[in-house]
C-alpha cells in the first residue's frame, strides 16, 4: 500500500491471466486460443493499412467496423458497440448497467474476471451456486436486483444453455440488464444475438479472440438495444476516445468478411473437440459436455494438480484451478489434432508411470 | 437517459475529439498528429510479428516494451507503465491517484478530457486560471487537497513550465501526486522524467501518439516511482489484462530503438513550426512561443471562428475552441512545409478578399 493510492487500490484483487510464454516448444493449451492464424486476409489489410496511416488517429466511433460486424448478425450499427477485447467491454459494462447497492447476480463457478470488476465498482454481489452437474439453475436467476450476468457457454464449465432458458431469464428481469458473454458462442449451438430485438433489457457480449484467432489484436464486442450501446458509448468517451488501433479495425473486418475461412476452421475445432473429448472418455476421465473451445475434465488415477504439473513438465501448458469445486477438474483448450494426440500421449505416458 | 443506466451516466460530459475525416484531399492540421509516417523498422515489426503471431494473447505484463523505454530514459521497468494510449493512462491514473472528497487541481485552460474524467469519478476539482498570458501560476498549484494535473507543454497554450518550477510543485505537494502530463514533451525543452528518482510523487505521462508518429496504433506510458506504477498495474489488471495489441508492442518498441528516425522528424517538425510562427506573426497573427507540435493563435482582421469556417471550406481542418478565453484564438498543428506554405497561401487568400 503505497500512502499515494486512493484507499480501494489496495482492497482490489486483480485478474490473473493464463501465463503467456513465448517459448515455441510449448505446446500452449491454457488460454484458450485458436490453434489456427486468422485469414489471410486480415493479414493482407493490416499491411496496407500499416504502410501509410500508421501516424493517424484511427476513427474513434469505429462506424466501418459496427457496420460490418451488424450487417453479420442482421444488426444496425447502432446496435453495436466496439471495445478493447471482450474483458473491456465487460469492464465498461459493468461500470455502465450495474451500481453499487443493487446485487447483481453471477455463477459461483465462472470467468474470473466477474468477481474483480465487481470489487474494483463496488458493487454487491448474488453469487448463483451451480447445480452439481455444474449447469445453471435457470430460476435462481430470476428477479435479480442490480442484474445478470454469466458466460454462455459458461467457463470454465464449458457448459451451453439453451436460448429458451435465456429467454426465461430475461423475461424475469424486465428492468435490469442482463450480458450474456459469449466468448465461446461460436463453438456452440447458438448466439443469443437473434434475441436482441425482443429483448431491450439483453447485452450480448462477444470477442474475436477465440473463434476468430485475433487475440493478439485485441477486440471485443457488445450487441443490444440502441440504448444499451450508447450508455457504453457515453462511458467510454469518458475514458479513452480511440481503443481500437487502426490495424486491428481493418484485421477486424477481414475476419467477418471472410466467412468461408471463419466456418471451415471452426468446424475443424468442433471436430477436435469430439475427437479429444471421446478418446479422453476412453480414458476413463470425466468430461464434461463442451460447447466450447476447451474441455473441462477430471482424470483418474491421478489428481488433476499432479497431471497438471507433470504435463508442464513435459511441455504442455494447461490450466488448473485451485478452486472450491474445481480441484479435481483440469481445463484444456482446444488446439489441433496433431497437437492433442501429442498430449493424449503425454498423458498417457504419465498416467502409466 | 434509459432505465438501464447506472445514473451516473447521464451526467458525463463525453470528450469530443477533434474531426477525423478519412478525405485525402483535406489538408488536416486539427488533431496534433505528426505529417510524417513512423520510422521503416517499425512497419517490418509489425508486418513480422502479423505472420505468425495474431491468434496468440500479447503479453499482459508488456515487460520487454517497459524495459526498452525505460532503457531510453534511464529507468527501470518497474517505473514504467504502458497503457492504450497517453488517453487511457490519464483514466487509469485519475482512478488510482485520486479520490473523490479531496479536490484536485489543474489549469482553466488545459486539456479538455480532464473534466470527464473528473466527472467519471466523481472527483472535486479546483480549477486554476491561467495568468493573462496563458502561462501556469506556479504558486496556485501549491498543497493541493487530492493532487495536480497539467500538460507541459500545456494544451492548447503550446507553452511550456520550466522544470525548476515543476519541483516548486512537486515540493509542496510532498503527499499528493503531481501528474505532468507530456504529450507534446519532444518539441519541448526537456522532460520532467529526470526528476523521478528524486520526487515519489511525480507521475510522468507521455504518448507514441505525437513525436513517435503512431496515433493509429495507440500507446502511451506513465513513469514514476515503482509504487505509483504498482497502483496503476493493479487498476488495469482489475479492469482489461491486455491493453496493448502484438502489433503495437512491436512498433513501440522500434519506434524507441530508432532514434536516428526520431531526433531527424522531430527536429524538422520543430524547425517547419519556427518558420510557420514567424509566417504567422509577419501576417501580424499573435503566436504564443510554442514548445508544442501546434500553435495558439490569434488572426487579425477576421474572427478566428470566421477564419477557422473558411479554411475548412478551403480543405484545411484546423481546431477552434469556442470556449472563454479562447474564442479569438485557433489551434493548428504543425504539419510538413509544404501543408504549411498551402495553409499560408488559403490564410492569404481569405484575409485579403
Amino acid at each position: 500500500m503505497s500512502k499515494f493510492w486512493n484507499p480501494l487500490i489496495e482492497e482490489l484483487e486483480p485478474y490473473i491471466p493464463g501465463e503467456q510464454l513465448d517459448d515455441p516448444s510449448i505446446i500452449k493449451l491454457n488460454t484458450n486460443e485458436n490453434p489456427f492464424p486468422p485469414s489471410p486476409k486480415v493479414l493482407t489489410a493490416i499491411e496496407e493499412e500499416a504502410k501509410t496511416k500508421l501516424q493517424l488517429y484511427p476513427s474513434p466511433s469505429v462506424d466501418e467496423l459496427r457496420k460490418e460486424i451488424g450487417s453479420y448478425y442482421g444488426l444496425e450499427k447502432e446496435q453495436v458497440f466496439i471495445g478493447n477485447g471482450s474483458d473491456e467491454v465487460l469492464a465498461l459494462s459493468f461500470m455502465t448497467f450495474f451500481e453499487p447497492g443493487k446485487a447483481i447476480k453471477y455463477p459461483d463457478i465462472t470467468y474470473s474476471f466477474y468477481p474483480v470488476y465487481a470489487k474494483l465498482y463496488q458493487l454487491d454481489v448474488e453469487e448463483v451456486a451451480l447445480a452439481d452437474d455444474f449447469t445453471i439453475p435457470v430460476q435462481s436467476f430470476f428477479h435479480s436486483e442490480g442484474g445478470v450476468i454469466f458466460p454462455n457457454p459458461n467457463a470454465p464449465t464449458s457448459l451451453y444453455l439453451e436460448l429458451e432458458s435465456i429467454e426465461e431469464i430475461l423475461k424475469n428481469n424486465r428492468d435490469q440488464v442482463v450480458i450474456i458473454d459469449e466468448a465461446y458462442v461460436d463453438f456452440a449451438k447458438s448466439s443469443a444475438a437473434s434475441l436482441i430485438d425482443s429483448y431491450p433489457n439483453l447485452l450480448v457480449v462477444q470477442t474475436l479472440s477465440k473463434s476468430r484467432s485475433l487475440a493478439g489484436l485485441r477486440v471485443g464486442m457488445a450487441l443490444g438495444h440502441p440504448d444499451l450501446i450508447e450508455g457504453l458509448t457515453r462511458v467510454k468517451d469518458s475514458f479513452n476516445s480511440y481503443t481500437i488501433d487502426r490495424l486491428a479495425i481493418v484485421g477486424a473486418m477481414e475476419a467477418f468478411r471472410d466467412t468461408a475461412y471463419f466456418e471451415n476452421t471452426r468446424q475443424e475445432i468442433i471436430a477436435t473437440r469430439e475427437y479429444f473429448r471421446q478418446e479422453l472418455e476412453k480414458r476413463d476421465f470425466y468430461v464434461l459436455p463442451s460447447q466450447a473451445n476447451f474441455v473441462l475434465a477430471s482424470p483418474v488415477n491421478i489428481a488433476a494438480e499432479s497431471l497438471f504439473t507433470e504435463l508442464k513438465q513435459a511441455g504442455f501448458l494447461i490450466r488448473y484451478f485451485n478452486k472450491p469445486r474445481l480441484e479435481s477438474y483440469l481445463r484444456i483448450s482446444i488446439g489441433t489434432k496433431e497437437q492433442m494426440t501429442k498430449l493424449l500421449d503425454a498423458i498417457d505416458r504419465i498416467t502409466e508411470k
